[in-house]
């Protein structure tokens, strides 16, 4: 390994660029905006995926799969959908590529124009609800719970990898329902669903809310958000689920008959999460040192380093042994990987797995193996201890949940020191730039204040907690009266 | 149920767009040429995905995800790949809508040109060998073994469910090798891997072979193939791998520094299985009255129908245990679904059941109950047997494995029906013409034979079988020297 990562206290921005390359999790592509996900950050993305695919089919969900591209007039059926989306999207205009006549290379055949544009898909509201069309005729095909994993495009101007890219990998639930309340209880649960995943997997305590008017998904009447803080004190959107109400079903015509032979509009929510989560996780937890993997989503857990030198090297089998032992003992459950490439020095591997964020480092060398002790570091807290070869596979299965439950805690903690409740503007301006993190405080339920708010400070309500305490208050900025305290903070 | 579906015998192809439909697979979208696959369809997808999935990381490969968008300059850097793809893809040529001016909705905005075009991709070679330039350095690093889980375009002018759709849905396997000896196992490696997921899940005798120089991938030195047939005598390509020499490696410039610190390119593989293989699936096994599904992919592998009526509702608990205590008897692993929908017939359901591939059907009846029997129906014979209810999980076990064994047979007893060594080309049309098939016939090697014979019969070489005997011949067609036969079939 060559140098180190800048520190986060002098770079924050760029510790995270550098961390997400160097930790081999992503990188860049020659195509501006895309990213190319590595093998390492791949499989934690397929944990990821792993977990919440059961998760979704333990609820009823089944997945399924739609076109890519999305007919330009698709877009423009729901309003305020093609309002949010038209700005930034990759258009398909031609099919057909030819040799251009002065054998420079291939350029586009203009004989081979599409009739109408088709858009890369910004996302699937449109193209579902026109196929849902044809799918639901009574109550009986209700409630319709599909799924898709899939790609899409959004054309962004400053990209960052897994936070902002052009193309990202997500999951977006698509759902119709025969009542407003079912709609919104899917919407609820789906909210919930995604909260406990955050919270036991990517061990990140987020902020279950509402989103304003504002901020809402373009085409929904109800945005639920759940958002998470970062070491900076910047907050991170980490997945929404929407209550589209029966917008789309309006814009596609799409209608059931209920037991009485009625006709009605169906009701329909939308929820996703996306590779971005990849960045919250990179975030929320990591050090100067690199990585810190919750044990739930490392895609290694136990990392076994045998040192021996040229001396010692006749002691490798039985260092070998001793490892294969505590792997037997730890169950095939646990991800362990043995590392024995003679090519690299103990030191050059410590740094490499610490970088990579493995949860539990093995070292065991000829002394230990005499003394029938093992030393076993954790990636968290940087610990190390030396306990009996014995007790080691029953000590890393303790540890692998207690390093779980530990990143959580702190990532709880540093939440609960930078959530400040504030009422009056000037101390909410100083918390902004002094201490950051989440600011509580009373807002009289206008667009213009949170605008003006959002002018002068660049923080942004990030949602109404949905457990937020009736309390009457005045507005931090306006003065006026209001009931309950919002959640606001700088966003990524 | 509406009325049933047209015969086979009537009309192959109408049957199997019939049945993709009926049978809940998939259908096509509102885009020309990409289609929606259904929930059933998809989880027979996933099936196919987990199992191959395990097989690649098992022999040493790694998920990764590289940009939907390649660089339309990149196509053109190897002469062949361009040449093979530039006539069918999907170009981005712009990267935002605007409203339009008449107000009629939105149009691409004519400012939001991009500087090069980018091609949806239609497989990932140069944008991965760009990759790769940066990722290998010296003999460390090799071999590389990638695979990528993607949607690719293809700007089909003829597409048909799942057989040949604009947007499919494929593995792509991407390795780089030290040495051609490497990357040439690997290509047969997973030609293997691939024709023993064919035979052992699919239920699929495939022939295993390799491709002549007309019909290799565009870019590489050697194809090979596995082609299946199916029930109407026509041939399927089901999977190819790709032995590329160092044909993209020379192309985007990636040599690697051996251990005496000389540089070479490196060699290149790729392979790939698509949802194509759901069209084979359908094709090989389903009849008229619907599918036909091996067991090992089936999404639902037993279905048990309690046989009920308004007299008899008060049995329905009672039947309901003896499922139970079935399914219990079966273990975990089985795929058991009991349906108690009590707003469908039971002939409606078994229809249904039939119509969809569910294996094994089981009904039980009030006087089942009080005989302690149940009947089971196999769906692959449409046999019944009425046996002992504490003899059904054991029986259901045993059957479950004898229909994957029984499926596999029948299709193997009809390639080895359907494949025909000729020694004449009026035989040749005749076989074609009359009894359709494999064919095995002499060849003298060339690409004007090979053309001539697809002009007068419209059958192609599917491949020259890798286990092909050496004999001395005389080609079919021209009468010159042959040493082994190659394999002729009109196919999909």
């Amino acid at each position: 390994m060559s140098k180190g990562i800048t520190p986060r206290s002098e770079d924050y921005s760029k510790w995270y660029n550098e961390l997400v390359v160097r930790a081999d999790l992503a990188e860049h592509s020659a195509v501006r905006g895309c990213m190319v996900i590595k093998p390492y950050g791949f499989a934690i993305w397929e944990k990821m995926k792993e977990v919440l695919d059961a998760r979704f089919k333990a609820t009823g969900h089944q997945n399924a799969a739609f076109p890519l591209f999305i007919p330009k007039s698709f877009l423009s059926k729901e309003a305020d959908h093609v309002e949010g989306f038209a700005k930034e999207c990759a258009v398909v205009t031609h099919y057909r590529l030819k040799n251009a006549e002065d054998g420079s290379g291939v350029v586009v055949d203009p004989d081979a124009k599409l009739e109408e544009e088709l858009i890369v898909r910004p996302t699937s509201e449109t193209i579902i609800w026109n196929t849902f069309k044809t799918w639901i005729r009574s109550h009986r095909d209700l409630p319709l719970l599909i799924n898709q994993w899939a790609n899409v495009v959004r054309w962004e101007m400053r990209t960052r990898l897994f936070l902002r890219t052009a193309e990202f990998f997500w999951q977006e639930g698509h759902t119709a329902h025969a009542t407003k309340e079912e709609a919104v209880a899917e919407a609820e649960l789906m909210l919930k669903e995604y909260a406990d995943f955050m919270e036991n997997y990517l061990a990140i305590p987020v902020i279950k809310g509402y989103k304003t008017a504002s901020e809402r998904f373009a085409g929904a009447d109800e945005t639920y958000t759940t958002e998470g803080l970062m070491q900076d004190g910047k907050a991170l959107q980490m997945g929404t689920s929407h209550f589209l109400g029966q917008n789309f079903a309006k814009a596609f015509d799409v209608k059931y008959q209920n037991a009485n032979n009625e006709e009605n509009y169906v009701w329909a929510t939308s929820w996703g999460v996306s590779t971005r989560m990849m960045g919250a996780l990179i975030m929320a937890h990591s050090d100067d040192k690199g990585l810190v993997l919750p044990p739930r989503l490392a895609p290694i857990q136990v990392v076994a380093v045998p040192i021996v030198n040229k001396k010692t090297i006749d002691r490798l089998d039985d260092i070998r042994a001793v490892f294969d032992k505590i792997q037997s003992g730890l169950g095939g459950d646990v991800r362990f990987k043995l590392d024995d490439d003679d090519s690299k020095r103990s030191g050059f591997k410590f740094a490499e797995y610490e970088l990579r964020g493995v949860p539990v480092r093995l070292a065991l060398g000829p002394r230990d193996l005499d003394n029938g002790t093992i030393e076993i570091a954790r990636r968290d807290t940087l610990e190390k201890m030396v306990i009996p070869i014995d007790e080691a596979a029953d000590k890393i299965t303790a540890l692998l949940a207690e390093i779980q439950q530990s990143i959580y805690d702190k990532a709880l903690a540093h939440r609960e020191a930078h959530t400040t409740k504030v009422d009056d503007f000037d101390t909410f301006k100083q918390v902004l730039d002094e201490k950051g993190g989440f600011i509580l405080a009373h807002w009289d339920g206008t667009a213009e204040t949170e605008e003006a708010i959002k002018k002068a400070t660049k923080a942004t309500i990030r949602c109404i907690p949905i457990d937020a305490i009736e309390e009457a208050g005045s507005c931090v900025f306006s003065g006026k009266p209001s009931n309950k305290r919002v959640l606001f903070a700088r966003a990524y």
